[in-house]
């Protein structure tokens, strides 16, 4: 066989829709998808195991999977191994033809399984940035112990990797992220108090789903992002920066001790970062059009308005506190953002939760798997209490208005 | 000895001057000046040798060594042994305790000097663009021959080379050199032709020589850069840029075969590029302040305009053709600037000048040292011919106005 197994956990995603038409584009010579694992897009999920013949399929639930056998029989197809829930999006991980796992399932549910992929010494393409933020200490710990690579998908990481490849680390002063700045980069504070889901769904570059959406639109995104790159480069929170670039044609750079600054630039499409996590080393032709910085024009920087964007802070604060904190402060932030998207509390209360529950949070040292499942659980029930709080507040507020 | 020694062939100029700069901020222990070549500033020569005592030292012409050895006597200075002309620089460039040759001459004075060099195989940090311009092919075939190494000081070529250090050759689709457009980027053609020596001296972010400030201002330095690239990184004219960018932030960049860019930004200051030059492969932490993109905020991106710049194609149409067509049109353009300098003839005349030579000259092999050399002669009689023409011509219309 010469070609390279791939899984792919939260297949009908746009990171995992985009992986497939990254490896149709490459060819099957190169990959063969060998295990998906999908939540409730069932239709979608049986449209790609029609065309890609995988070993092995997860879903969330025994009622997904009965949905989904329905649809194959009905459809004439054969039907590859099913399993459910996490124990089956490890399954997923841990594939025994899969060289390459794509992680990115959203939010916390990917966490175990991609801790999994890396024991077992697999690529891991990770696009599932909470992951790191919840326990980048066991995740890297982990890819040391097997030897796994862990390539980040995120556009802004896959910028710095591939920023960093001809440079030695101690030669490295910080990196710096670059941040769309989102919907609300020029609108006012009193703006965002009356934003509504819509609003903050309408990110100004890139198309992607809701949470890490409403995450952009927050900043929260690049404070995850922040704690995401601590994990995966080694630099601590004063060596890691942010700059706010509304174009995000430049997806991130590095400064070195010379002065000297080293960008990476490209159009805004995922396909480019996850071409790179599947083939680095090596880089393959990509059938996308070329960055034309001609027709593009003007690109623009500005520093980050850490006033209007409390998350910003409230992640160097986890990530500097370490431990436990950072899970905490993801947790209450999915809590917070879910929320949000129910219309149940406003988008300038997603920093209020997470950081009430930040606050009232017992950091401990980050010891193991249970820590950090204990953490997110203890975390999201805070937040749920944070969030009602704030619910029954504004009932009041509505009634009292009546 | 832990030190590197270094000679400088053009001492007193900007290079030269900013070479020595780098060298004192990173302190004795890492380089040791051991040879200075200079024209005629004999005053900021003499300086020099109180401050670094060279052990040998060059000068253009007898008179010029008088002058120095006098300017020595009388602040009681022991004199370095002081060699003179083309030999001279030669000696310096060759000195056996010169681990690193900066290049740093104008025009083609430095071509011989530079050539002996890598012949015995030192490091040559290499400022002299025409060096490589008019003969990339003698030059590179000489690096090969002694594995010297050939880094470059030009500010676009030293961000191709940081660029390209983590890239495998066979990866990167095609190299794109920034220009700043130089002060006559948004004037009118009617604008130009009325260009006074001083108006073309205003470069808008570079703070340069008067030579390489003209050819800013007419492209032909960005031309030059093109054929220069070629023979530093072996790209051919077809995949080689040039985009146009004002700030002269982004000093160059990279595009992949995967369509991600790589670019290189700094502050516009020459020391950056003279110390990895001097330093590489490490870097050394450098004193200038930091680029602040925030501070910037904006950076502009355009086409260059051919039309305005026939420079431009000039220097493609040599680079296709090759052979000793290179070496013609730089010392056409050489003769050019120089009457430009001299007010003998307008700044749009200069390409004037140039493609009349181009046209008539019969290009040859580049065979061997003679052939350049022959060409540069044969080249600068035929410009010479054609700005008399052209000087002729304005006397004749002068007059007729009167």
């Amino acid at each position: 066989m010469s070609y390279k197994g791939v899984a792919i956990l939260g297949s009908t995603g746009s990171i995992g829709c985009n992986t497939l038409r990254v490896i149709d584009a490459l060819g099957e010579q190169h990959f063969r998808v060998v295990a998906l694992g999908a939540g409730k897009n069932i239709d979608l999920l049986a449209d790609q195991i029609a065309r890609y013949l995988p070993d092995v399929v997860s879903v969330e639930t025994e009622s997904a999977a009965h949905q989904l056998r329905t649809q194959l029989f009905q459809r004439d197809l054969d039907l590859p191994r099913i399993v459910i829930g996490e124990a089956g999006l490890c399954e997923i991980a841990m594939h025994p033809q899969a060289d390459c796992v794509v992680s990115a399932t959203v939010g916390a549910v990917g966490f175990v399984p991609t801790l999994r992929a890396l024991e077992c010494g697999k690529r891991v393409a990770l696009a599932n940035k909470e992951t790191l933020v919840m326990a980048g200490e066991l995740m890297t710990r982990a890819a040391e112990a097997s030897g796994a690579e862990l390539l980040p998908v995120d556009s802004e990481h896959n910028a710095l990797h591939q920023c960093l490849r001809g440079e030695k680390r101690s030669e490295v002063r910080r990196i710096i992220l670059t941040a769309s700045g989102g919907p609300f980069r020029t609108r006012s504070k009193a703006d965002m108090e009356q934003a509504t889901v819509a609003d903050a769904l309408r990110h100004p570059t890139w198309d992607m789903g809701d949470k890490i959406t409403i995450d952009s639109a927050t900043l929260m995104n690049k404070g995850l992002e922040v704690i995401e790159a601590r994990w995966l480069f080694g630099f601590d929170a004063d060596h890691i920066g942010i700059v706010v670039h509304p174009e995000s044609v430049v997806h991130s750079m590095i400064e070195l001790i010379d002065g000297s600054v080293i960008a990476q630039m490209g159009v805004t499409d995922m396909r480019h970062a996850i071409q790179y996590a599947l083939t680095y080393p090596e880089r393959h032709a990509c059938e996308l059009p070329p960055l034309d910085l001609t027709t593009l024009s003007t690109l623009h920087f500005e520093a980050p308005d850490i006033e209007r964007f409390p998350c910003v802070a409230l992640a160097y604060r986890a990530l500097r506190t370490g431990g436990t904190l950072p899970a905490a402060m993801n947790a209450a932030n999915e809590e917070a953002v879910g929320a949000f998207i129910e219309e149940r509390i406003a988008l300038t209360d997603i920093p209020r939760v997470i950081e009430a529950v930040m606050d009232a949070h017992d950091t401990q040292p980050l010891a193991n798997l249970e820590t950090v499942l204990a953490t997110d659980r203890s975390a999201r029930r805070a937040a749920s209490t944070e969030i009602a709080k704030l619910t029954n507040k504004s009932a009041v507020l509505a009634e009292r208005m009546v």
